[in-house]
């Protein structure tokens, strides 16, 4: 069983079960968008917590050893998405991604914003003319740094 | 004088102008990713602002014109962008879209984040372990509605 | 069974069933292209109606959740498609987008029209040369909008 | 000079001058869908009208000759588009054309909605929760039918 | 049994039972290329026929309603084919395809050669350096044409 | 002056000077077919031909050496054409492109049609539904045979 | 069991009962290349042949029909091949490619180098500097000739 | 001037001045398939040999040290070559370059032809049957060999 | 069972056994990147090591002659690696990829670094800034030389 | 003058004045493939060190601003680079990659080399097989690690 059959095999028993991420989040006590991008293959998830979710989606024991392993990385099914929810920060990108660019560089200077040393957020945020989705991508910026072991 | 040709005197005028990207945003007083982001060619730009622009960076009144009307948007060159700095949030879209939109659906039900009703924000924090680019996708949730005008 | 394979049980099911797409959409009172397209795959359905379609097309009571939760949507098997049918729409596309472009900034200012408050519909029209498929897309003008939570 | 050249003195032309769309649809008599569409460079021109474009845009009359031939059509400059207000009539495809096709064919039987005997409309509809563009796609329906010259 | 797992059962079935393309087509009495190309999965085959074809090739009775649908057309499995036999005429589009456009403009004004009125026919002819591999498209003439329903 | 800005002069000089494609071919004797194509960029032209042409459509003379090399030939600006009038032959390879594989080689043999020893024909014919497009590929058949020079 | 899927049976057994490549095209008097070109699923294979291949890999009889029809060729899983040991082939036309146009050409006229009156051979010489691997492409020259069957 | 532009005017100059390929090898004594490809820009010109070449072809004599530094290799358009002459080897690798890939291998172990020390020759053979174009790749074999510096 | 299925298998069977990559090298006393790159369907691995592996990881006898064979090579699942921890080896390539070409030329001549005779290195190395990843790439320099077996 | 034309200015003159990447490098005291990559276009160039190299290389003033701006990185002209001297570190990682994760996850857990944290060597070392380029990766270890500013 790949990680991948993991994957397809929480995704069913999530909705079958009628659990929230939330509630497979708050379970385990770790952030939501974390145990969410974690469930759906994008991170390894420790074996002690991976035992928590395997008893709550009924999955066999020998799913824990391959959740706690890296996974191969990277989620989207083409190189630009088609879903509509997920194509939007993909636009965004097309659109703003230059800015922030050059917005990065003018306030820290050349470098960039991790997506290691990185947490997302996701809020609902009320609004006069409608809820809002507010979106955190939250990196260290990482300087360019000419750094050798040796020297 | 396309659109096109218009970014590029504006990308050189600034850095032999000395001219920072906030400079000009507070120039005009507008947010300074929106006003990036337009000067990099993916806004319109209102005729009394653009006035303001072709002044400080010294381009022809034509430009003002062009300027002015919707542009051909999408910024990314190659449909991966190739660049380290904004390649991090295509990667963190590989890595948490598909968690971004099972959330959105888990919060709000059926819809997205608009890309069009949305600002973006870019912060530096400072935090123990170093600053931090805190950068805040904000759009506002659409419902997936099936309406049409004749009904 | 995946959302895919549930919908490839639907299109055979159909099929041997003899059941026409209006019908199943007449069964649940929603309009024929939503119901086309969300038993393609392309749209939640709440479990009231899954309900019913699963009893009309004979399957198993287990798709219902599936059926009811946000798909992952996209429906072409490649990016340009190579059905006949469907190409002629992304062929006006390759035509006519850049005029429609032009013609929802000239009559509505910078913005786009929306695709998820959004309807379709489809019209069989007579016509002295033959008859004509009549095929309208009907979303809300968002204009471009720059608004933030918290301000 | 290309077509593709005096395409783009068109669309500097027209905001210089600050010409609609509209007027001039408007000063040939011709639907301003086929109007703007032929402008950016989709359809062969007549000289009689090219010339009453040519005197309002203050092109050379050289351009007439090759305004009259039939281009190479194709307006987007990738095979996804990436503009915003393009892009959503393609996410309209990916999300409804599967059914699109599934009615054409109750509806009409094996065949296509053609993209030659064909026309295109836009229209601005007020709605009680905002103003909607309504495009109309209105094509000949084309049986697949198994001709030969000779037979 | 889906309907491209029915074209591989065709496929092995028609090798297997040593039957010919031109066979099949005079079982039902229909043109060979449209026959082969409808067992390649390419068009709907009538009820009446597909009763012939499910007896011959001994497939499940079941396939006669799906073969009975139209189908997702399109059947190269790269946008460009690998295969040799089928790359010439690919190849003949890069070399001559320019040509056909500028003489169909030329002969019959703007518009396109059908490829839904349409037929295709191959011949085998003999000439003095070699038998020839003759095929011909037959398209009808359709004018680009501005016709909607409503005028 | 490479052959790809003397097929760009050569394209607009005939244009403006009014010239159809059947009176170069006639000027020189050759079919018209391979004469547009030539013209095109496809075919070397020799040097006495390319001397007519030359001097017809006003080029100079230095274009004579240029035309008389055989080109890097290909035509068509994207893999997939999205000039409609070239689409519909690509398109008629995705359909019937399978079926001329089998029946090229249900009547030959293993092997292909050539696009060397190769010509193509188009033809205006009338019916009484309308004027058709006859085209006409024809080549020699080129059985699969393992030769070599030394055996 | 498709063509695929025998090629696939035939990799394992030749690796399980240590057979050479070189093994199989003596058992059948066929040169190597073509035999190793053939078995992984490039070329049709004659039923006494094919007989012969299935007994000595232990293959089901009913592959030799499947065997013995002309394949959909093309063995590369992506459009440039990653194995290194293909890719130095691919590389070497990336270098040599334009000069070896040019030089056929030169030597023979406007025309090219056939694959299918073709042949392959590899073969290993001694060399002070190490073995070489000798590849021979022997392709009968096929100048550019425009000839119709009807003329 | 870039290497690029160095090469166009190479390619113009040889048609205009007449020179052969050939001529321009045996004016500097080095194989053709050598000369050709590197005055096509794939191979660094040593000094000496580009001042002949720059006094035959009337090149800028500054053109000499870019023509001596290793260039930007590869010399194919598109991934996909689209001319017939280049296309065919690029067929030959799709049909056996399996076979080459496994050949190589039974013959002399794991590794590769190298590309680099490595020659092309073309030769013209005469053949009852015609004139045939025989290419040889002659490569060294590199085995697969587990080497450091440091060991 | 392919290469591919036996891979898959043995990327399961070190997890649930919990094996390092270095004991599984160790146990056969090769190099540890070299063993994890056999391990991974990149290297053949020798009969006797293949038994080593067997056993340990409990497959099947029969995967040993699969193991044994030069493999199919290059192990990206896309041309482009979304997996960052391997993108950031792309990136690399992306920013100093031109560079190590013109010092690989300045420092050797003409040629390449050779990725046969060529191993790899990867050591933890501790810094005050924190652990680093040194990885070298150790390849014997192949300069560009004109060889033929028969000269 | 934007960095892209700067970028070709710069390999010109280099190659007319003769000047190695050394002695730029030395000029400035930096290292040499950080000196080589930013004067190829992938990083800033403090105004002092771009002082120095317009006056080696005899560039216009002005361009000592454009050099000293982050730039837009990404250097290679396609995804998959066709020049062999670049293509060989790609394919390294094709057949390395994998390996190269496994073991920076075994060796340091979750987390990736930094590829910004970052320097690169080249040396070239003797060996009794021949010299050898040896090519130094050094990156900080960057674990995977959920932080956000403001927790």
């Amino acid at each position: 069983m790949t990680r991948n059959e993991i994957t397809e095999q929480i995704v069913l028993a999530r909705l079958t079960k009628g659990l929230t991420w939330q509630e497979l989040a708050d379970a385990v006590g770790r952030p939501v968008v974390w145990t969410t991008s974690a469930l759906l293959g994008q991170h390894p998830i420790p074996a002690d917590i991976g035992k928590v979710f395997v008893d709550m989606l009924g999955l066999d024991e020998s799913a824990i050893a391959v959740l706690a392993a890296p996974p191969m990385r990277g989620g989207l099914p083409t190189a630009v998405p088609t879903d509509p929810t997920i194509y939007r920060f993909y636009e965004a990108l097309q659109v703003y991604g230059g800015a922030l660019k050059e917005l990065i560089h003018e306030n820290f200077g050349d470098g960039i914003m991790s997506a290691i040393n990185f947490s997302v957020d996701l809020q609902k945020k009320s609004h006069p003319s409608g809820d809002r989705v507010v979106v955190t991508f939250d990196g260290k910026f990482l300087p360019y740094d000419w750094v050798s072991a040796d020297s």
